[in-house]
């Protein structure tokens, strides 16, 4: 019986297909069989904590949403293209889509830094509201489309500690001539603060720090920052938040990729990767304490503060690299002129909420 | 040709099921096309914003996902069953499900409101992590079983203001016999300061108001205060916040009606519920603040704050409340003791993060 049906089913699939009875748009029926594989490649170690977990957490969800007509198959950096090979590697075709953060394209992007994080900016409750309920993902979308790329927020991992250092900060001349891994406009600043920056892929950062390559990195936060053993390389954990204030991840897909699915299976993506968006912020506020306990408590780490100048003159310098790229950039200064209207706008009001009510409840 | 295509394929299809050509299960292949037709009951008048476009964003998701094979149906508060008829309506099948808050069944399972908001609790993101990379869905499911009921978050309105007042507020003293709109713990904390707390579904705070029937009522901030039109009924906006730091909703369903759907669908909704949790959070942060300027540039509102003892009372009395409940009642106590061992966490690293940050964009 099951080898005549297998004949009787490949054959009638033809009449079936000459009739147009597999046609989803115009009948409504089931989504065609038709089944896709897809390959995400990322910027991260397969499978790091956070950043790692958002590109299988959306597989997953993607192939069970879909039945199994959609599988993607997730890539750590290096195993089908590099760590910063990502964005060309989706826009050649190497893979349909890929996971990272829009900050590493600045080279050749200027304007991308403001749809990841850019110092003294919008945090991830204020950068979501602005990419989903203000013109952020049009204007993200508008950016990345002369590249055939099609951008969705892909996670975020809240505010960053300031980094891990072999030298005190204790003023601004600390700063001079220090090497450090820091990117995004944040690197701009750290140049003009005197310092000298530059961009690594997270799996180098390790042994730059501790062969001396590098003086300095910043990375994520205690959760991301011990699975490196960063406290293994440098004497100084310091926490100062200015830099990266909620940094959100992209999940980008081919074009072409993308048109070639059908409908349900986009809408699948858009809310597999809005789902994500949110979850990757609930694993690291979830586990950030708990790592910053285990670095200090069992690692003797010692938690510093910048001193309150350094602080303040990154911030004079943040206006500084900002204003000095939307005078020559056109894209960047509308899209600047849409982040910095929202952000006005949150900012006042969250003074009256989220800023209000962690005085109430730290009252005694 | 259509017609004997039609009639060909209607034949072959019985074929085919004889064949078990369309089991999704053994063959990986396409879904079955069986259509499911949900009703969704609400608590918030129909399109409400945020609140209400919560559930229509939920069912828009779905229906494209799934590629209509499960169509949802969104019911304002009294289309179907009363606002407060939610819990009981989906429990009794009169809809599959519902879009809620949890501290509305306070009085049939104490321990609810730990699932939308507690005074002097975990803020948005915070309860995010709770629920999702913690142990909260787990006991929240836990909870509703005994009801055949299956929770998911549901949205968050963020930090919520202290409400709308006919009485100035300028020591404990002018709570004693305040009628007041106030529900969850909360409602009892109001009662232990002097004051007489009602829950009354949004839709008649407006006339309770108006008519004297309340003194007061706390409903959620700005853009949806503004939109049931308070500033016509009350003379006082108390901004300060302490009863409410992250409210999140709910999304419940019927236990049978989810066992019901294929596994593919029951993901639909598991994602999409998930993906809306964090819309709506956004959907309040990108409308509060422009909400507050029509309030007090267009209507004259005048923003003031409780004083600090009055906050700090309520403080004490929060505290008082959940002991009290704990110490009554076992399954409050097990959830509290999770809520609360995460609660210490997460605020102390927000102290380094978030509240930190703060303080870094605050510098001159």
């Amino acid at each position: 019986m099951k080898k005549y049906c297998l004949a009787l089913v490949t054959g009638l699939s033809l009449l079936l297909a000459a009739c147009g009875g597999n046609d989803t748009a115009e009948t409504g029926a089931a989504p065609a069989a038709k089944k896709f594989k897809w390959k995400l490649v990322t910027s991260w170690p397969k499978n790091f904590p956070g950043l790692g977990h958002g590109p299988e957490l959306f597989a997953q969800y993607v192939n069970e949403m879909s039945g199994g007509r959609l599988t993607i198959k997730v890539y750590g950096a290096g195993e089908l293209v590099p760590a910063f090979g990502v964005f060309d590697g989706v826009r050649n075709g190497a893979a349909e889509m890929g996971h990272s953060g829009s900050y590493f394209w600045k080279g050749k992007i200027p304007a991308s830094p403001f749809f990841s994080s850019i110092p003294f900016g919008m945090n991830a409750q204020e950068l979501n509201a602005w990419i989903h309920y203000g013109d952020g993902l049009a204007l993200w979308r508008e950016l990345y489309k002369p590249f055939g790329l099609v951008p969705y927020a892909g996670g975020n991992t809240g505010v960053q500690m300031a980094g891990w250092f072999n030298k005190e900060i204790n003023s601004l001349q600390d700063i001079q001539g220090l090497k450090m891994r820091i990117p995004g406009f944040a690197g701009d600043v750290f140049k003009k603060a005197g310092g000298v920056p530059t961009t690594l892929p997270g799996g180098e950062l390790f042994t730059a720090l501790q062969t001396g390559t590098i003086d300095a990195t910043e990375w994520v936060g205690p959760y991301n920052d011990l699975a490196f053993g960063f406290h293994k390389a440098a004497k100084y954990y310091y926490t100062t938040p200015w830099h990266e204030p909620g940094s959100m991840l992209e999940f980008i897909i081919n074009e072409k990729a993308l048109a070639a699915l059908p409908k349900d299976l986009q809408k699948i993506i858009e809310v597999a990767a809005r789902a994500v968006n949110s979850d990757m912020l609930s694993e690291y506020t979830a586990r950030n304490q708990e790592a910053l306990q285990t670095l200090t408590k069992q690692h003797g780490v010692e938690v510093r503060q910048l001193p309150a100048d350094v602080v303040a003159a990154y911030k004079r310098y943040s206006q500084q690299v900002i204003d000095e790229l939307v005078a020559t950039d056109k894209t960047a200064d509308k899209i600047y002129q849409s982040y910095s209207a929202f952000y006005q706008k949150v900012k006042q009001y969250n003074q009256l909420s989220e800023q209000a009510y962690y005085a109430s409840r730290d009252l005694n």
